[in-house]
């Protein structure tokens, strides 16, 4: 798979500690990972907003098959990147919603509290995160009995959202462009989607605000 | 406030003890419970997808001002609520999580989850997490320093959740009819939008679905 | 009740903000708070084994009635404190888990992680453990139709720490005299016991060893 | 590595379970698994005191060299386990929590809650734990500049139990011999200790209780 991670500026400084856990698993278990948002405080300025129109993009352009977000509590990011058509994000605090999400809701993003709870011992439970969230067939419903139902209401998640929702090209230009050209403002965001975004109408969208 | 409790068919046989803990923490604090899910394994039967266009109905004709929702883990009824615009909904799994939400995203919904994580002591920690997510000013921020970035960021959610989604009516009307039908067909559920909620578009045409 | 709280070198600079917690559940429910550990880094220098040496000290002469201790973890604490006769400490995360080990087994101490874990809202967390830690009747059993065999079991571990374990005061004269020189050297400990402590050889122990 | 599990009476049901991934832990890192305690509601029946006396019985004469326990809470096992010389037991709710107890503790039992917080993903959270508990080498510290203090500690708490407590045959002699009888009395747990225990005044004593 290829993983994005994004950290927006209020826990820009765990992006390294972070990254580092994310690139060990990743390198266990064949996964390329990408690292989208801020590297660091002096970082270009994201916020969780930003996180969710950058999600968004790496998703519906298939440049990348899953996004590790997160900020304080996590909280933002994760309805942030919901509020975004074909992407679903779970929330995790533990090894064990890794493994649940995957199974029950099989989506493609995760939202992480990088301030709440986040003391000694944080960068081991990320790292387990990591472990449980990327291995394994997905989708195999928990328990597993349930998985026909699971399976069912994750599809049908996804047409609700379709029909509360916009064409996300149409949705795109219909945000403030200034929160977009932000969003896209960062190099390693850019490089992800120009190599490895498919072509299409959202990244010529893209590239042309990019350009701009 | 008028608050409702919302549970989908996995964990409907937790409703009785959920209730309980939210009407003894909403008689302390002098809000008002309206059961609006499943009371129990035979009632009318939703999933977390209902719930989250019953939420939606709910708060966006202010028939409730807040919601409390869940499914096995949550993460179905975290992502289904925020599917729709006017809901703004977090995730929590202790009392910190609850005021913290209050305090930085100020939204009007939770998520719980009523089978992950509970075992002895869960209502107990539910009873909790409702004494810290009703009580004090919301939207004070957390740390109060970042009250001002914190605010403006939640007042950026909603713009966007408004440019990538339709208008709220629009939406329901290009939903699967029959998703709204089963979403509106509890008497509880009813009895809640019809005596409390707004006059206007949406009551009008709940009101004609449910007339049907 | 009296509540002694005490924090050691390794997180000693975590001690104003779990005094102020204390402090302010202290007043909300009566209690008096008294603050006999490491109050800053450059406070007289405390690690988790003199913790345990003081609580036995603070908990057998009746000087207090309960103890608040922890480090990083909170598990050197835990078996420090536990190490001693009169001393029943839990190990508490959250305020569930403070209620139900008041019920369950109704000790006199906690130890609690002050680095795991402590991230944003670790605040909050201490503050609602100590408001469901300290009120209420204790001892009732949970669930409550346990209480028999609960409040049985409390009184065997009792006589179990006693046949395995010496006589409190011999055990004290049998531990390295540094130790508890150590252990007793602070100021608002000597208070806390001379002021509080009952009458007796253990008392007078400790005072001549606070006098030599 | 030898492993003993051990559940009482109020989770006996959960037993198969857990051995199951103890099991599965085991296999994949080449421990050997003992369970000792009840198998189900139907065995021998066992309180938390009683998994205290199994505990030091096996620790003390090496039949096992680390122990799994647990009740409830975890709380009640946590404590009667410390009550015993040459027992060291920690308490653990997730997987960083038996990493850092292995590298700061390096202690040779652990006690966790079967039924608080024991709900869906309850046997993957204890799965995990394992995982983290038994691999890698133990007391390399946390965070690792902090080794050389964290090792001291735990020497020093062994010399403070040692100080505090009878010799481990003295107490055994001074508990209730029904205590005693009961603790031994399992055939699992008689055959474990047997066949592996070291020859011995312990093992001696135990023996001749067994076979009175």
């Amino acid at each position: 798979m290829k993983i994005a991670l994004m950290n927006e500026f209020s826990q820009a400084s765990k992006n390294a500690a972070v990254l580092q856990e994310l690139q060990a698993v990743g390198a266990e278990q064949d996964h390329r990972i990408f690292n989208v948002g801020m590297s660091d405080d002096e970082d270009h300025r994201l916020t969780y907003i930003h996180l969710g129109i950058m999600a968004a993009i790496l998703l519906n352009t298939k440049a990348v098959d899953f996004v590790i977000s997160g900020c304080g509590t996590g909280q933002g990011a994760l309805m942030s990147l919901n509020a975004h058509p074909g992407v679903t994000c779970g929330y995790c605090i533990d090894p064990a919603d890794a493994f649940l999400f995957a199974q029950i809701n099989n989506g493609n993003a995760l939202a992480l509290p990088f301030a709440k709870g986040y003391g000694w011992g944080a960068e081991l439970n990320i790292r387990y995160i990591f472990e449980k969230a990327f291995s394994g067939t997905k989708g195999q419903g928990y328990p597993p009995e349930r998985k026909a139902s699971q399976v069912e209401n994750a599809g049908i998640l996804n047409q609700v959202k379709q029909a509360m929702g916009k064409d996300f090209l149409q949705g795109l230009k219909a945000l403030d462009p200034q929160l977009v050209k932000t969003a896209v403002g960062g190099e390693r965001f850019q490089a992800c989607l120009l190599e490895h975004g498919q072509q299409g109408e959202i990244k010529d969208y893209i590239a042309s605000i990019i350009a701009a």
